[in-house]
């Protein structure tokens, strides 16, 4: 069925025709014309030939003759540039076609990611005229290799018969389930026909199963003649259109699937198609098929998408507070009934606040607090006191419900791990309450920032998993993947969005757009500047603030100085949220050396992990064989990195000295144990060096050696 | 910079060259020679010049005569041939490499979803030879338009200098973060150059920053002559390499952004590039900037990947038993240590045992057993018992630890919903287990059959949300997006194999690899089969096997018949699922009037919700209006569904009878409750009947009308 030009040369001209055995009688018998004798010549393009010249029937002669001969070869090498002209025009326009329908079709193709049907059709639509025929058809094919094990039951059993029929190359039953149909004579009209009948025109010579099955391109060139396919005899359709031609493709993706078929119909100019056409709807098709990588994409793109959503879901469900926790804070069964969003507000608020801990007996305002005598669900409620002491509840609107929701909410999001659990989740809280109020940082901000600002804190280490940045690194756990810095911050940080996100537990709910962006945005700042790594990055800057400050006389200076500069809120914000997460190192002794053990039992977890999972030696701060060494860390670790924060903080507002107090005490306690311990090394290391001595003395006495000097070297 | 060609055309010949304006003694000046006089003709391509054809200095004369004008003519009409056809394959060469370009970037494009970096360079690599040029580089900028707030924070502050360099036409700071460089000629050599220096020398002329700056093609045909950019004028690099011209292209995505910057330098055949290289660089620069499509998406797919990852962890966090609840049940707190897993299995599953509820207080064995009188921590605990009963436990090696987290977090995937909750999926699995011992079908199965069926029915409705199939449909659910069909059992069966997956609660981690593959199978089986969508295409096969046993008086014959027919297995299998789901039905009528209630009861909240949400009408079963017909719509489903079931199995086994007993008593009871339904209605209806007819006689009366018919029309 492939288009075969075949060129017949003579180069020495043949005196006797009709006596030659080269000699076909065929168009002499069709035109009624006798051939007498032929001179021929073919015209060559190079090694190829493009053409043969003959001159038939000598007038005035017999035959032709010596002169003639001589004449024609003249002529023949004029003809041969005409025709390369000709032969080469020709080319230079498939060869043009055929980078425009390319060019074309990766325009559409990559314009957007969608399916497959839907980017054939732009595709084949926008190259549509450099295709020069009179119809196009894509069907496309079911790519489903096996069926569900249901209904391949009633085949198994022998109840039904299997399918015989015909399979495409890699062994899937041939489906067209989409035909895209396009006329383009006259009134342009495009159909989509899905799941077509097996009777449609467009299938029904079993052409396109051929070409499915085989993999084959097939160009019939006089469909009329072909006794291969049957291809009806009348109009395909209504409007009238008859099939006089037909090249047919199959389109392959790179994996070697077949996974359609392109059929063009009759050749604009009436001819049928050639060498050429094949060439450009090769190119064609072979562009699409492989462009389905971008299809199977986009299927896998949505399917990833709709399982992340399903899972967010998930998590959302698993980690809310449920209507019984929520019950249990608020203890409104007696009160209201099950539908505490329809109650007075101010009731509720009422009794929430009867519910939760007084005052007296855990005072939120001191920097002193501690949450080791508070049981977790009372540090819930306690986080809950924070917002209505800030005033914010009222202010804001935030629904009692909904408020007690996000808190034990939030609790929940924390996991049960040694340190960054709920506890430390709620400390951090606290102590930024504390900053604003006892404080007195609150001057420098709105309420809003303020409610911003705190419930980004309870928030700061949500879903924290007990390791730090560089382990979620090194084990190249999906959150480093999608996070190139401060991993886990934004992490906790998108946990915090979401609940923003879910409006059950949406504490800003009541918002305006614009506030509601504000709190986005503080939460970004708060949240990522517990990352101690940026922590080097705004220290110079925060110093500079309280340096400018410091001589200001009028406090309303110092208030307009800072509250009329974003930047510097946002530097202040950002050093109070360092101030809150390192503030166990300024609690009271008794506090601060247990929470210090959680804090290094947690290290000590990932060293292990390090060890086993990663097979690496962990660094001194996170290798339990050096836990001796905890206190001289301490020591360290106040000096370089704390120190600064707590001093800066109490030259910038004397009121928040006591932290500074509270940290200098620890150092004395932690350098006190690192001296015993280095005592106890000292001690050891002066044990071991008279030991050395007394053996060299022992050896200079046996050896009777120089001036007690050992030439051997004692090994222990 | 760009290259023109410009022809300078003369129609007439000018006699006197030297005073004629038009004449440019340059090439005289340079070469010495004196023009005395010039015949000169264009040569063209329809309206297009293609050159010019000079005669200079007429040989015996002082200047061309009109003799020598029409030699010279005739001559123009050869040569016009002569240079088109040399114009016209010089050009078809052009198209040619250009579509070879197209094709072989395409064919690279589309092997593998990448990144820009590997694409571009698999891709530039493929068609190096069709650029003939001596050596090219890629510079690929980065893409980011913000900066990090804390970066921001010193330009704000005014501290640091505000960027004023070049930048991209969308705004982007011109920073290219790699260099990909392929020298060509000689020994081949690539080089990735990450994050280069300013310095280096494909940057150093800043025709790379100039062209991402502008968009523009920049072609500069002679670099040493070139002052506008300070090239290096010694080698670039140790290679020797010294750059005579250079094409400096933009890539630009589909999004207008210029995403990096692509240099060809040296032309092969020494010359300057020209129009046509301009050409088939920019069809290759332009097709690969539309490709960034396929990078962006394969940097979405993997980010997408990864936060389903990050919720997925975050999923089996929250809902795997914790410790804590693990001990709950094992309560090996004062026998073992914190860490179960060291103990020895067989201590462990004595204890676990004497945990679990005797046989006396609930028997499991009991079609009619119910779960109302037990704790939802009791069926937890009464699973666990299951699979001891089974002989599972101990011939599989599951570890007590293992067995009792994977229950917890079995029930923990269950939601608090009214209907599909722990309550529902535990009876399930207990049936399974009833049919298997005390319906004694499990003589068809083996252990591991037998195994995993039972853990199947357990988990068969894991995280239901309380609304049909229909409903994810109709809401669009991210489930009905991912899944076609049996929306929800395909995403049970999801849960129960992401169980699996988590070796801490895969009950199934001794099995080898083939016996693992068998429970994945069985529970696909299992957990499809109790989509009632399927019910109907088993049906008639399940009746088949039963028809064919039935006359078996030999049990042996039987258990061959089945057991040595994996098909037949599945199918019986797959009709206990259902037994099993709708089992509720046979249980005695305190329980299943009970039942019934809270089936309905979610049905109603789905009604709910589908007037509300989707604003659309629910059927009859959900619609809470129509509560009054639950008796009479229970009457339809044991006729239409339920009662084919159990009837079959009660002739399959007898043993099974007393769920069929259930059921018909059941049915009784609804008919009653249906008929005093009915009555009800009937009595109204009759009431309404009767009054109509005294309001037609009371008319009728008053009208004085025609034997009792009125014609006027009542209306209530």
């Amino acid at each position: 069925m492939l288009f075969l030009k075949t060129f017949y040369s003579s180069k020495n001209p043949e005196k006797k025709v009709s006596q030659n055995p080269r000699f076909s009688d065929f168009v002499d018998k069709q035109t009624g014309y006798t051939t007498k004798n032929i001179l021929a010549a073919p015209l060559m393009n190079g090694k190829d030939p493009l053409g043969v010249v003959m001159a038939i029937n000598k007038v005035g002669g017999n035959e032709f003759s010596k002169a003639d001969e001589d004449l024609f070869t003249k002529y023949i090498t004029f003809a041969t540039v005409i025709a390369l002209q000709h032969y080469t025009s020709y080319m230079y326009n498939v060869e043009s076609r055929r980078s425009q329908v390319l060019q074309w079709t990766a325009s559409k193709v990559f314009e957007e990611l969608t399916d497959i049907e839907r980017q054939f059709h732009k595709a084949l639509y926008t190259v549509r005229t450099y295709l020069l025929c009179e119809r196009y058809s894509v069907g496309l094919l079911d790519m489903t290799k096996e069926k569900e094990f249901y209904d391949e039951w009633p085949v198994k059993l022998g109840d039904v018969e299997p399918y015989k029929g015909p399979k495409t190359p890699d062994g899937r039953e041939i489906n067209f389930y989409k035909i895209i149909d396009y006329l383009l004579e006259s009134k342009e009209e495009i159909k989509v026909i899905p799941t077509p009948p097996v009777d449609h025109w467009a299938l029904v010579s079993g052409l396109p199963t051929y070409v499915a099955e085989n993999g084959f391109i097939c160009n019939m060139m006089n469909v009329a003649a072909d006794d291969y396919f049957t291809f009806q005899k009348e109009a395909v359709d209504e409007s009238g259109f008859v099939i006089k031609n037909v090249l047919s493709l199959p389109i392959v993706n790179k994996k070697e699937e077949i996974v359609g078929v392109a059929t063009f119909f009759n050749r604009k100019d009436g001819k049928p198609f050639d060498e050429q056409d094949e060439q450009i709807t090769e190119a064609l098709t072979q562009f699409l098929g492989w462009s389905v990588l971008n299809c199977d994409t986009y299927d896998k793109l949505n399917r990833t998408e709709w399982r992340r959503e399903i899972a967010a879901e998930m998590v959302i469900y698993q980690t809310k507070a449920t209507p019984a926790e929520v019950q249990q804070i608020l203890n409104t069964k007696e009160k209201f009934d099950m539908n505490p969003e329809d109650c007075d507000q101010r009731e509720m608020y009422k009794l929430l606040r009867a519910n939760i801990p007084e005052a007296k007996d855990v005072d939120l305002l001191l920097f002193s607090f501690s949450d080791l005598p508070v049981s977790e669900l009372d540090l819930i409620k306690c986080g809950i006191r924070c917002f209505f002491e800030l005033g914010v509840v009222e202010k804001f609107k935030v629904p009692a419900e909904v408020l007690t929701k996000w808190m034990y909410t939030v609790r929940k999001g924390y996991r049960d791990i040694t340190y960054h659990n709920w506890r430390h989740g709620f400390n951090v809280g606290q102590t930024m309450f504390c900053l604003l109020q006892t404080g007195r940082l609150r001057k420098y901000y709105s309420d809003l920032d303020a409610f911003a600002m705190v419930a980004a804190a309870f928030c700061h280490d949500i879903d924290h998993r007990g390791t730090n940045n560089l382990y979620q690194t090194k084990s190249t756990s999906p959150l480093a993947k999608l996070h190139g810095s401060s991993i886990l911050e934004r992490h906790h940080l998108d946990y915090s969005k979401t609940l923003m996100a879910e409006e059950s537990v949406n504490i800003f709910q009541s918002l305006q757009k614009r506030q509601f962006e504000t709190v986005q945005h503080l939460h970004d700042v708060c949240i990522i500047a517990t990352d101690l790594a940026l922590y080097f990055k705004k220290r110079t800057m925060f110093q500079k603030i309280v340096d400018a400050t410091e001589p200001m006389a009028d406090e309303k200076e110092a208030i307009a100085y800072v509250s009329n500069n974003p930047i510097r809120k946002e530097i202040i914000m950002a050093m109070m949220m360092t101030g809150c997460d390192l503030s166990a190192i300024t609690k009271p002794w008794e506090v601060q050396s247990k929470v210090a053990l959680m804090v290094a039992a947690e290290f000590w977890e990932q060293g292990d992990l390090e060890r086993t999972v990663l097979d690496q030696q962990p660094i001194p701060m996170m290798d339990r064989n050096k836990s001796d060494e905890l206190p001289k860390m301490q020591c360290g670790f106040i000096d370089f990195v704390c120190s600064f924060v707590y001093k800066e903080f109490s030259r910038f507002h004397k009121e928040i000295t006591p932290m500074f107090d509270g940290l200098n005490n620890n150092r004395v306690h932690w350098k006190e144990l690192a001296d015993i311990y280095q005592a106890k090394v000292d001690a050891i290391e002066n044990e071991r060096k008279r030991l050395e001595e007394e053996q060299a003395k022992k050896a200079t006495g046996e050896d009777g050696g120089e001036g007690g000097k050992s030439k051997t070297c004692t090994i222990f």
